[in-house]
């Protein structure tokens, strides 16, 4: 099933330098093994730098939780919208990665 | 480039019955013409059922204003949310249709 | 899955009289067909007389948004609240009706 | 009577480790002696990983502070979101644990 | 148990002359109802205008959704703001009228 | 004159242990003081745990302002909403202690 | 006492021509009075064209309520704000008109 | 003097055709006067089609409103936000049209 | 021109004790100079204990971003809040000192 | 592309003195070179001290996500709101620099 997912990070408490670089290639990885398993719809940033958007398909809202804790990225997170998305009658190919 | 769109139409003002659904024909038959210039990312519907949500990539602001307006529901939106988006550096296939 | 669903209706659109009387009856009769399918964790009212409030199991996002649809309350809410709930590891036994 | 209760914890505060894990096993210790008196009607978290929901019987304003003051957690929350609830006409079941 | 209450009515729904009068003359009839049943520990109107405030002892919260149907002023309320109340330790006896 | 107060207290700042209750039986002491002068129509807490809400009679907005200056919880409050109340016409006895 | 008093009209309710002049005429004639009584500190409108503004001194809420409810305009507010006010220590003449 | 001036039309009571178009012409003569006076900073439209965006120089908040309240949309506006701006001392040239 | 202010220190921050009487000495030093000046037409704190209002001429936005930072309580500020005010026609006094 | 960009710092983090002075300047050269390229439509401040406002053209959000974090002041920013912008059909103009 599909979550569209926005992140809203700490961004002093995330700090700058290696630790921001390290946590985002982290973040990365992760998302490729989404992609991988053809899970990932798609995966952007917000262009006020405010952080990550993207749509996921998850077995269920168990699993969307334990891909949101297995980012690098959660404990800056200091907020995360989640928006359960149906697939479009007229695109049902938007729903399959 | 790419926006995240999301419509908030007036349920009572929109109402029920055939305009409803012409409507929503009306509006899928626009997102295939997005579909088919490789220009819809994605369109999914809330689960909220509260309307769509979708990414565009639109050449520009004034390509996407041009979209929405397009749209047969256009009139009956009390309120239209665009985020812009930005390619995410390790996924940028999720930024081509 | 589980939902938190809280509805938000129009209470001058949806007037009283028989039609509100009506209109709730159509309702729990719905929601006693969610309870025989095993998917109504709990409906109750808010006790501001705002709307209800309920936890449901549905099988996907698309199930829930056809359960809200179903509802004859439906075309009077102005607003619909979904939040996506986790079985609580301690507490499994909450997410089976 | 039955509260909706939605926790929002303050997850810098909280740390990770071993902290967060006995808080949490304190928390699903006091959720059981809720359900074992028949207090619990539900217990959840929110698939955005923002903190636990649940449906608890008190029987009274008091009791329910009571109950939230008695988490481990308590001293995290920067923010207890409470609404009051009632039974349905259609499922007193349902408001019973 | 003490609830604190705020009516929002639709003042233009409701408008003025008779009608507005009369059913300010129904309401505080219930809420003498209310204080002879030793109940209402206080009700006050905003001098916002925008509509009473009031702290009621109903025994659960059915009691207190009765107490609000009742009231003539129920049909033109745009919004009810429901918070519990606690007894304050120090000071049982604001809690009975 | 009437006054509807809410406090907010900045929990983690606030801490716990004897400070609390220390600040807490401080309050206390300066609520009996209004008592005793026959301003405070009712205080009480809310039951989300959030802090205070009392109904308190001051000769004038100043004389509201010291009364919250002087609670020893003043230093650790992050916020505070005043809203002013009338006597209700049907219920002038809500309006004096 | 003095209180900063926001007004927010329903301008398609109040429409123009001369409903609006008439409307408006009445309402500066209104705080001429309260000028000749000397309670009005200052009475401006926001630049958003959203409304008036203005400080006024009332003997009470209840006072402050009248002079609302005196304004012709007062059927077409869909909302009021109310913030009361102290004189300033170092500046008591802004207290007095 | 600079303000930055947001407008939200009431798209329905707008409606679409002639007068919508008759608005936008007239809007657009304004606008040209303004710009032909050396006020007009920028005028844009939001790509949300929520309205206009300007920054206008005007001599006072009182020239501000008559400006606003010039536009033909001026009686289809149900908010009107102005941010007053001040150049910025590196750009002293942002602030001359 | 004259600006409604209104001033939300960050009260933790601000501490108490001589720090705090020394910057409200410093403030209440500058709004002696507004008013030499003749441009302060008001100056009050909100019975909140929120923080100040006040009413200021400043010949232009510039003017009175000067005078805010001009405030020893500037540092300490988390918000402030700029509300253009326009003469009331009825009333061109209230907008001169 | 043009974008309304609206900057919220982080004003305690900020601190005063040397550094803000001298990451002022840095966001003044930065400023410049977008004056130079052309894309710099307009740069303001805020008259409530809260931050900078600019109109600026991008060629693509990814480009506008680069001239946000390329200013010195980034990592103090709390809050960035990007608004996308249309060239007004009437003022194309406003959308050249």
């Amino acid at each position: 099933m599909l979550y569209l997912v926005k992140l809203y990070a700490d961004q002093q408490a995330l700090g700058g330098g290696d630790k921001r670089i390290e946590i985002g290639a982290g973040d990365a990885a992760q998302a490729r093994l989404w992609k991988a398993e053809g899970r990932l719809m798609g995966l952007w940033r917000r262009a006020d730098c405010g952080g990550a958007v993207f749509v996921i398909d998850a077995e269920s809202h168990e699993a969307l939780a334990s891909d949101l804790q297995a980012l690098p990225l959660f404990p800056y997170l200091r907020n995360i919208k989640v928006t359960p998305l149906l697939a479009h009658p007229a695109f049902p190919e938007c729903s399959k990665s």
